[in-house]
């Protein structure tokens, strides 16, 4: 595996093909610092490529998830003049499209405050598990300011409907309510529940590809709207190209022969 | 607070940086004559740039809300050709363009008939709140007519699926099947209960900068489809104005103060 | 009513503007060979401009809906070579873009195995009612493979956020879980069930013009993403024909006659 940059607002922790990623910035409930948006987007450009790195876990230290931008940024920015809030929000959405684009399966594990940039987080990853007692919401508003970057990938995780009411009450939820909105996809009643579940969908993880998982993703996301002739006819070639590489040789042999394919094993 | 036009069909009362809206044609249950689409556009026009009208609230007079087109419309039409037919049409959907875009938050209190052009309302709504016996649906086609200009917004709003199984089947349905379907955000038992979920919407409402919400909302409008680096471009300069601007330093500075903003007292 | 193409792996039934197609490979769970994909076509191709047919019933012999694509195809394919894969796979996708399009309401009964294309024929339905027993899944990243043409149209049905999950998992789920996730509308508990449940949806279809639905439907198809300007004007255009046509002139003559009109009889 890739060796990995070295962090100092994240914990890092890899094993059988899965690379654990703790915000540990539990002082600030894991705000999110310019250095971490850094720090993440570099383990995300060191792992891309890397097909032996399959999923990528996303939790937070100290019991919470991330509790949104950090305010000293904020303040530094305030120092520099305005181009540098831009360039700062900015980076926060660079990050957000690396998280969504990643070919690795992203899991969020939601604790705590869910809020902000840490909703944002929360809405680019491929499964959300999260604690019943989680606190969602976009507070920006009601500090007269807007979830620049956030608001996007929230529409496209919740639809129009739903993020529409959120933002502009600055609702707060919490995981049973997400659940219903669709924005996270299991909730738990306690610590020891959300580990066995997040167990549970690694092993299925495990179970598919890392290429034709790549691949199915990219497709995914490449879904957005109408599908489109020019769409179905690039996914036929990647099919084709699938089903002729190594893993559909073997995926196709394994079942024919009854047994579990050489990356499920 | 900007003079209001006069208005015919519609009741119009305002205190507290909230437009009270009442569709005021009880003996037709509010069906939405063309008088009332421009007496509706104009009174959106009139406060469009007006940030201390804060959120616009819709309903009906009568114990319902709006029972779809006005019949009497469609025979002057008739008289007058077929290109008054898609005019008067296409005007209605104008109509839910500028409500759809209105800077304000707009809340829907739904009771009754919300059926056709009703629904089409409901479903360019912030927030929408119904009462559990509200009567939903898409007559057009069982009158061997379409959902016109209504369509691509219920689409939006509750997404394909479930829009092709309601307007290819004019099915009828309920305000807790509205809320599973994600087409309202609260229901009700009486009217009771929707006037106090009113005012608890409006409390979190006035919570929020109004020109931090009107800026959201029209970010939150654009998000459709694939969120791209062009959206956020621009996001992170309207951040950087939000952040530098009147609001952002009231709202950072009450923050950290741990006080109300102007905006919330 | 058309004559319909011979069919070696379809039963056609139709009588009262309805016809019925029942996938009818039992000994392979019905699985997708490249004969029924174009049997298929052919039956749909042969029905589209007959206003008559006013709705398609896709259900499977034997208790299963549809296993997927057929392992025989593949074999075949891989003797061809590569770009017999994406023509195959390609196939398959002009035919869930026929079934999209279809101008008749279509409907799937779904029980048993609903598996890779079999999942993807049920998302393009406009009405779906399922078992609950019903087994749903997308397998393909399991196996090497990729849900190449089925992918798109699943974040279309059901969205973004619950696709990846499925597709990246490869997880099972039955009919409860695929009406909460707003795949399928109605889950029924045994086959009598269903059978009532369709008479009831056929019912409310049979009420609808044929003209008018088929219309609708294109216009809903055409509503992915932000409703535009351009489209609300065809619109219009469309509602001024409808209006002015035979159909609109029975509706509404019919609606202020107090009795039923000539489709509806």
């Amino acid at each position: 595996m890739s060796a990995l940059p070295t962090c100092q607002t994240l914990l890092l922790e890899s094993h059988n093909g899965v690379l654990h990623i703790t915000l540990n910035r539990p002082e600030s409930r894991n705000a999110m610092s310019l250095q971490m948006v850094d720090e993440l987007r570099a383990v995300l450009a060191t792992v891309r490529d890397d097909r032996a790195v399959r999923a990528l876990v996303i939790g937070g230290a100290g019991g919470h998830f991330c509790a949104g931008g950090d305010i000293k940024d904020m303040a530094n920015a305030r120092a520099q003049g305005p181009s540098a809030y831009s360039d700062l929000n900015r980076a926060f959405g660079a990050l957000l499209q690396a998280v969504q684009h990643a070919p690795q399966v992203v899991i969020t594990v939601l604790q705590g405050a869910v809020l902000g940039g840490g909703l944002g987080l929360a809405c680019v990853s491929d499964v959300a598990l999260a604690d019943h007692n989680a606190q969602f919401g976009l507070p920006e508003t009601s500090l007269g300011l807007l979830p620049a970057q956030i608001a996007p990938f929230v529409v496209q995780r919740i639809g129009l409907t739903q993020a529409r009411r959120l933002a502009l009450t600055a609702a707060r939820f919490d995981g049973n309510q997400a659940r219903r909105m669709g924005l996270v996809h299991f909730v738990e009643h306690d610590a020891q529940a959300l580990a066995e579940r997040l167990d549970e969908v690694l092993a299925h993880v495990l179970c598919c590809a890392p290429g034709a998982n790549a691949t199915t993703k990219k497709l995914l996301l490449a879904s957005a709207g109408q599908p489109t002739d020019a769409l179905l006819d690039e996914a036929a070639e990647w099919f084709s190209e699938a089903v002729t590489g190594a893993e559909g040789i073997e995926g196709t042999m394994a079942f024919v022969q009854k047994r579990k394919p050489g990356w499920a094993s």
